[in-house]
C-alpha cells in the first residue's frame, strides 16, 4: 500500500505514527554520519603493512634512487601495475602524490591559464566556457568548475551512462570545452558507463577542437561483487577515431590503501602527457616516488590489488546490504522513494518524493544523523527536483548504520506524509 | 701573479700550458655532474629510519586518523615542529606534501587566475605584472615567473641581502607585484639577509596593494658551521608595520630527509591562508599526513631537526671546504675569478672573468664535467655579464670532486687565457 493509495485520513493517521516515530528517533540523542564516502578503520587496517614500508628498500627495479629529486612521470615499478589494471599502455601512465583531484584541477587551471596544446588560445580569455555534467554527480568535481566559472550543464545519467543524445547535442556548442565522468561505479549513482557509451563519447565530433573529457576513474576496481569491472581503452578508442587528445584520465590508491596518503595516476595520449609536463615540470620537481615504492611492493601486480579489494569488499558489501534492506523493508512498498543498488563503489543513490529531499536532510539532522546536503549531486548544489539523496555506508560500523538507516526511512517518509496534506 | 700582469709572451706561454692540461683532463673520458643540488647517498642515508615509519603507529597527537581523508593544514605533530625552527606562531603555518615549489607555483596560479584577497583585480588580466629577483638567484624560481609571462627585474645580491635601495625604488611601481627570495643561504650566493634588510622589507611602502614577498626559507636549518642562523619572524615585522599580508613563506625536508618524499611547509597571516585554503580546498581535500606523522615521530622535536642537520654538515662542510681549497690553490693568485665561502646551503657561487661563463661550461662539459648552464641563475638564463658559474659540490663523491674542480679551474683559466689573447 503506497502512501499515494491512503485516504486522507489513512494519511492523517500515517502522519502521526511517523512523528511518534520521529520523536522517539530525536530523544535518542543520535550522533551518526552518513556524509562522505570515506573508508573506515577496519578497510584502512587493510593496509597498515604499508605503514612500514618500504622498509629497508629505496630503489626501484630500474635502480632510482626514490630517496632522491626527480622523475616527473612516477617510477615504472607502481606505473606498470595502474597500466595493467587501467588496461593502458604504461607510457602514458604517471604516478603522482595522492590526489587525482589535485590534477584535475591543475590541468583545468593550466588550460585556463595556458590553454591546452589544441586551443586556440587560453580558457580563461574565452567569453564564455560551458561544461557537461552528469546528474547526480561528484560534488568535488562541479566544486572546480564553479571555482573557474565556467557555466555547468547537467546531463541526465542513465542505466549505462550519460544520455549521450543530449551530450552529442551540447558538444555542438563550441564553448563547451568538456565534460566530467566517473565512469565505473560512478558518484553517487554506481552506474558505469556501457561499452557503447565509452565509444561514443570517444567518437563523437565536437565543435571545440580542445574538447576533454575528465575520466575520473575512481571505482575502477572498487567492487562489491566476487568480478570485476571490464575497462574499456578510451585513450585507444579515441586516437582511432581521430580524437587522440580527448581523454584524461585519472585514479589513485586513496579508497585502495589510505585516502590522502596513497598515489594518484593520469594517463593520457603522450601529446597531453607532454603538455602536461610543460607545466607540471614548472611547478615542481617530482612526486613521492618513496611512496610509489612502498605501494609497488605492498601489491607486487595487478592481481595483488585485486586481492586486496577482494578485502575491502568483504567488508563493504554487508554494509552495502543492509543498508538496502533496510530501505526495502521501511520504504519498499510506500511509492515514495527509489534507489539505487551499486555493484560497486561508495554510495547508494536515493530518490524521495520530489520536493522532500531538502526536508529529509533536515530531520535528519536534527535527529543526530549527519547527511550529504540535498542537492550536493548537482551542480551549483541545486537539485531541480529536490529529490536526491546521496548515502554513504562505509564508515560507520554495521550497528550505527542500521540505527542511522532506519531513521533516514522515518524522516524521508514524515517529509512525505507532510508533503501530501499540504497538497 | 695576475694573468693581467702577464706579459704577451707569457701569456701565449700560460695559454700553450692550459691547453695541455685541458687536452689531458679530456683524454681522462671523465663523466661527472656538478650540475643541481642534489643530496648524496650519504645525506640519504642519515634518514633511512623514515623508510620504516611511522611504523605500527597511524594516530597523530590530537587523535586524528592520518590515514583517513582531511586537514589542509596538516597535523599538529610536524607543524609544531616547524613552527618552532621557523619562528613563527603554529596557528600560522600549514604542513603540506613534499615540495615548497608547488606551493610556490599554486600561489602565483590563484594569484593570477583569482587574485588575492588584496587584488583590486586577478593578476592575469592586468597589463602588466612585474617581478623582483635578486640575482643570481634560483633558477627554478625565475622559471615560474617566465613561465606567467611576468617581466622579471634583476636586483644585485649584495652581502646581506639584495640592494634596498634598487627595491625600494622598483616597489614604486604599482605594476611591480612580488620579489622571489632565499633569505637564509641563499642559492647560489649563499647570502643571509641581515635583520635590518628582512625589516625594510617587511615595512617598505609598496604601490601595488597586493604585493606579495616569496620567502622561500629552503635552507633555513642548512648550517656548514657549528651554529644556526637566527630566522627573523618576518610575519610579526610586517604585521607590525601595517603590512600584515606581505609574506608568504615557504620550506621543506627536502634537504633534510628524503628529496620530493618529505614535508613542505606554507606559512603566512591569518588571512592569507584563509585566502589560500579557498582555492587549495577546491583543489583537494589534504596532504599525505602518515609521512608527515613519520617525519614527527622520526625528529621529535626542534632540537632532532637541529641534530640531524649537525650529521648533514658533517658530511657536506668537507665537501665545500675541498672546492674552496681547490678553488684557492688554482685560482687564488690569477685574478681571473671570485667565489663565495658559504656558512650553509648547497651552493658555491663562481665569478669569472667577464664573458667566459658560457665558454668556461663548454670546456668543462666536453671535457665530460656537467656544470650548471652558465647564466642559469638569472632571469631568462641570461647572465649580462656571462660570468656566473654555481657550483654544487654535494652529490658527488669527494675524490671526484677533486677531479671534477680541478678540471673546472683548468676550464675557467683556459677561458681567461682566450679571452685575453683575443682582446
Amino acid at each position: 500500500m503506497t502512501i499515494n493509495d491512503l485516504s486522507r485520513e489513512e494519511l492523517a493517521a500515517f502522519h502521526e505514527e511517523m512523528t511518534k516515530a520521529y520523536q522517539e528517533l530525536v530523544s535518542k540523542g543520535l550522533k551518526l554520519d552518513l556524509t562522505r564516502g570515506k573508508p573506515s578503520s577496519e578497510q584502512l587496517d587493510l593496509s597498515n603493512e604499508l605503514l612500514a614500508l618500504p622498509g629497508a628498500e629505496y630503489k626501484a627495479a630500474d635502480g632510482t634512487d626514490t630517496r632522491n629529486y626527480g622523475g616527473l612521470t612516477g617510477i615504472t615499478d607502481i606505473r606498470r601495475i595502474w597500466a595493467d589494471l587501467l588496461n593502458i599502455d604504461e607510457s602514458l601512465v604517471y604516478a603522482a602524490d595522492a590526489s587525482s583531484l589535485n590534477i584535475e584541477f591543475d590541468c583545468i587551471s593550466f588550460a585556463y591559464t595556458f590553454g591546452t596544446q589544441d586551443s586556440p588560445r587560453p580558457w580563461g580569455v574565452e567569453d564564455d566556457i560551458k561544461w557537461i555534467c552528469p546528474v547526480p554527480g561528484y560534488d568535488r568535481h562541479h566544486t572546480i568548475t564553479e571555482h573557474f566559472g565556467f557555466e555547468m550543464i547537467p546531463v541526465p545519467m542513465l542505466e549505462d551512462g550519460p544520455d549521450m543524445d543530449a551530450v552529442r547535442e551540447l558538444v555542438k556548442d563550441p564553448a563547451v570545452k568538456g565534460m566530467w565522468n566517473v565512469p565505473v561505479f560512478g558518484n553517487p549513482t554506481g552506474v558505469t558507463y556501457s561499452e557503447r557509451v565509452c565509444r561514443e563519447l570517444a567518437e563523437m565530433d565536437t565543435a571545440a577542437p580542445d574538447f576533454r573529457i575528465i575520466w575520473d576513474n575512481a571505482y575502477a576496481v572498487h567492487t562489491l561483487t566476487p568480478s570485476f569491472p571490464e575497462i574499456y581503452d578510451v585513450i585507444g578508442m579515441a586516437a582511432a577515431a581521430g580524437n587522440p587528445n580527448r581523454f584524461w584520465v585519472y585514479t589513485s590508491t586513496s579508497k585502495i590503501t589510505f585516502a590522502g596518503a596513497g598515489v594518484s595516476f593520469f594517463a593520457s595520449s603522450a601529446d597531453n602527457l607532454k603538455w602536461y609536463s610543460s607545466h607540471a615540470n614548472v611547478r615542481g620537481i617530482g612526486p613521492n616516488k618513496v611512496n610509489q615504492l612502498a605501494h609497488a611492493n605492498f601489491f607486487g601486480d595487478a592481481d595483488g590489488v585485486r586481492a586486496h579489494m577482494r578485502k575491502h569488499a568483504a567488508s563493504l558489501a554487508p554494509k552495502f546490504s543492509r543498508v538496502l534492506d533496510i530501505l526495502n523493508e521501511r520504504l519498499g512498498d510506500k511509492g515514495i522513494a527509489t534507489w539505487t543498488t551499486p555493484e560497486g563503489g561508495y554510495f547508494i543513490s536515493l530518490d524521495v518524493v520530489d520536493g522532500t529531499a531538502a526536508r529529509t536532510v533536515e530531520l535528519a539532522k536534527e535527529a543526530g544523523i549527519a547527511l550529504t546536503a540535498a542537492g550536493s549531486s548537482f551542480p551549483l548544489k541545486k537539485d531541480p527536483n529536490d529529490r536526491n539523496i546521496r548515502l554513504a555506508p562505509s564508515l560507520p560500523p554495521i550497528s550505527e548504520l542500521e540505527t542511522a538507516m532506519d531513521g533516514v526511512c522515518t524522516c524521508a517518509l514524515l517529509a512525505a506524509c507532510e508533503k501530501a496534506l499540504n497538497s
